[in-house]
């Protein structure tokens, strides 16, 4: 890789602590740093390059992974840190940042490439990239790339003014968008599963599949997030982004040889034009929205979301949303795709359940005792593929019963999200970041819902903290002859604790501090 | 179950002793034998009932597969059992066996049932079943069966004559022909796994499958079946009769609704049917034949098979013997069929592997590292599913590497084939015997094999103790682009020698003493 600055401003904020510095360190221990690598922090915090470094060095003992080594490699690695006090809104900051970077540059061979990254609230990203261009920092000998987290905006029309203002600056090919959930091992491994497994991709199709369940359920409430979440509620915060990039990366039938970033976005976006609109007026049908009430979570008594603090009394927002989508194309026509995602569920579970069809029923045995065949994908807590196949006692006389078969089990630890994730960004690979068509394209999709939620004309369903969610969530699925397969804790996910480690904190990664 | 007298010829012989007796002992334990029950041991040695039932309860104490309590019960079991001397040739004898059998129903309520039980050299059969018709034995108020081991004939002329023998006695639904490995625990699921398993049944097709290999290693060598082995050869010995029935059950696409044993031997007959048929000129292009030469079998040398006691100096005999089969229907058309079985062999291992087609090689990338996915039912001495997926490493950059996932993991100890295979017989059910239509096409199938062999028109290659067979056996897969899939030791099946308790001496039941 060649030279490259990593400008990284929010330095001293959350998530640059929790995720960017630990994952830096180990690109860096593991040699997949480029050569020549300059990272500068910046901030409104007093810091100085020492003391900077002293804090990138306290981070990695909070929040890395594994255990810190303290000796020279430690102190090199802190030592490519530079700190600059900067205030968005002063342009002498940003010439100030600019000396400092191309001073460091003129130290190196060949051509010097700038990584921006900004971990900051997104109302500060179209200031920052006007600042990055108009004072020069944007004009580089090599590459220049932009890195930013969601939210993309807070419906269609200011997700399309953002970019918009950021486009003055970056064009669409230098713009990183992360989604962290395209960092987690389990999504990144479905592609290269299908590839790698004839057997998996023969199964892949709507002549096999009854119906696909995605699901993020939380135990957590609304915690340190209630100003931002009480404006955003499940549908932003979870539904836009993440279930549907879950939902992309599932049914996409990429080419075998899926060399490109182009070939899996432009896949992505098939899907999304696939998907029958939703209109207004249909969307209390397809959508089912809850907010949590008090109860009990694992025991522990809490309380209801309109009693927490932050929250603005009578809310009507959504802590929980369910829909039912359909994909119109020649491999999924004719499956429901079920979406589930909440806060304080009765258990914390990502995962995806395919569920395959049963033999026809009109020739399959009335009293059998056989259960449908699921394909479970967990991505986390726990991380596993498994198979619930029927197996027959040996005793031949008995029954079926339903076993889980772990499909994954040489697991080893998997990497952080944002390891992988930076290391694609200084090495030019976008497969695993969002293209801008994709937060368009999902945006429209959910407008509706967002009027319709705004208008009041879809129920807001009360549900017990602790319960699988509003009744009407399990309406949705036996209008349709099915139910929600939630979270058993198979042989498998009880054997993958070894895994468990990956923190689940970057649900936390809006919260960053800002500038 | 109604009353039943189980008339057992060969009563004092090894497989009576190893297996009958044994079995009988599990399903009467287990209140799976009729209620009111009687067996009648035939021999020629000096027995009475008293030395008889001595001799069942010693036989269960050798060899029951688990412990024999020295109980009520054992005594119990040990008094349904009487003896007569009988001489097959002796009319009288069996008469007074029939008084003797009539004596014993005069004590029952209701219709009265007998299965006589043929446990004894093939060329009895038809002498037996003359004498049975003749005495008036074979005239019963319910229903009679004849249960008969193979080999049933020696070709497909003997095999006809045989049969019209037994059918002047019997109508082809009075009998029960038992091929030992139609009662193996994972033969017995293979339909039900498919009829319970969708996700299988989708599979299990030639748009994804490449290949099928069925094979029976052995590694053991002629030990005391010289005398009858050198005649038969491994073509008669498992070819003709295990191999194909092996094949029978797993390409059958049998109705969902399986109940009847019509359904499945007819589904079973098609098979046959629609094997392409071999004739004499091509035997050489699809059949190889070997024997083995001296060598080392795990780690002991052993001599070659010309070389053993009972064989006939320069020996042109085949003990080994592999083919290439294709079934011309809808499910199989295009997909070979290798199967291969001999003694001496490197590993001793009876499994079917299911190798599944790549992705088009015009699609997969040049330097894809995995390998094709595999299905593999290991039949004996463990038993298991596995399915062999590839994996990414997690660390994402690295490369694919097979897994093998244990597909059966709840495996309880599988009753013994002549357990289920007794109790079909007395319950009447016939699902997993062998139908003369079966008998009979196959040894037509086999036929131009026996012809060829014997006029010396195959090669017969030797080939190593303790290796996997002559070359030529490889070089038959590699014209299509394949090769072999040997037993190499997975996880399942090291996790699984809980079960290799099931002894595969069943190999030796053509060695009845008899009467």
């Amino acid at each position: 890789m060649n030279p490259t600055t990593f400008v990284l401003f929010g330095a001293t904020g959350d998530l640059a602590k929790r995720k960017i510095y630990p994952a830096l360190y180990h690109l860096y221990i593991h040699n997949q740093l480029p050569e020549s690598f300059s990272v500068i922090g910046l901030g409104r915090k007093e810091f100085n390059d020492a003391t900077f470094q002293a804090h990138v060095k306290q981070s990695l003992r909070e929040f890395y992974r594994l255990e810190v080594q303290e000796d020279d490699t430690l102190q090199a690695f802190a030592e490519l840190f530079g700190y600059n006090i900067l205030n968005i809104d002063h342009t002498g900051d940003f010439v100030r940042l600019k000396e400092r970077v191309e001073g460091w540059e003129r130290g190196i061979d060949g051509q010097a490439n700038r990584l921006f990254y900004l971990s900051v609230a997104p109302n500060f990203f179209g200031m920052i990239a006007s600042q990055i261009e108009k004072s020069g920092l944007g004009t580089v000998s090599g590459w220049k790339r932009l890195v930013i987290e969601k939210p993309f905006g807070h419906d269609l029309a200011s997700a399309r003014e953002l970019n918009s203002q950021l486009s003055q600056a970056f064009r669409e090919e230098e713009i990183y968008r992360i989604d962290h959930y395209l960092g987690k091992s389990m999504v990144q491994q479905l592609e290269a599963l299908k590839e790698a497994n004839p057997v998996l991709q023969a199964l892949w199709t709507n002549k096999n599949i009854a119906n696909v369940q995605i699901t993020a359920d939380e135990t957590v409430g609304v915690e340190e997030r209630a100003g931002y979440y009480d404006q955003a509620g499940a549908v932003r915060d979870m539904f836009q982004n993440h279930m549907l990039q879950l939902l992309m990366m599932l049914t996409i039938h990429a080419p075998h040889n899926m060399a490109s970033a182009e070939d899996i976005r432009l896949k992505k976006k098939q899907i999304l034009e696939a998907l029958d609109p939703l209109h207004r007026p249909d969307v209390h049908e397809q959508i089912v929205r809850g907010q949590y009430a008090a109860g009990q979570v694992q025991g522990k008594p809490v309380q209801g979301y309109a009693s927490e603090p932050g929250i603005a009394p009578g809310s009507m927002n959504d802590t929980f949303i369910a829909g039912r989508l359909h994909i119109d194309n020649y491999h999924w026509r004719g499956v429901p795709i079920y979406i589930r995602t909440g806060k304080r569920l009765k258990a914390k579970s990502t995962r995806i359940v395919i569920e395959f069809k049963e033999p026809l029923s009109s020739s399959a045995p009335a009293d059998h005792t056989y259960v449908p065949n699921l394909l479970v994908i967990e991505i986390g807590p726990n991380e596993g593929i498994t198979l619930q196949l029927n197996t027959k006692d040996p005793e031949r006389k008995g029954e079926f019963k339903p076993v889980h078969i772990d499909m994954y089990p040489d697991r080893a630890e998997a990497p952080e999200a944002y390891e992988t994730l930076i290391q694609d960004a200084l090495g030019g690979d976008s497969t695993f970041f969002v293209h801008w068509d994709e937060v368009e394209l999902s945006w429209q999709w959910v407008q509706p819902i967002l009027e319709a939620f705004a208008a009041n004309e879809v129920p807001l369903y009360p549900y017990e903290a602790g319960s699988h969610g509003p009744d009407a969530a399990a309406a949705l699925l036996a209008r349709d002859g099915y139910h929600w397969w939630f979270d058993e804790p198979s042989e498998s996910a009880a054997s993958a604790s070894a895994n468990a480690a990956e923190p689940e904190q970057a649900a936390n990664v809006e919260e960053v501090t800002v500038v």
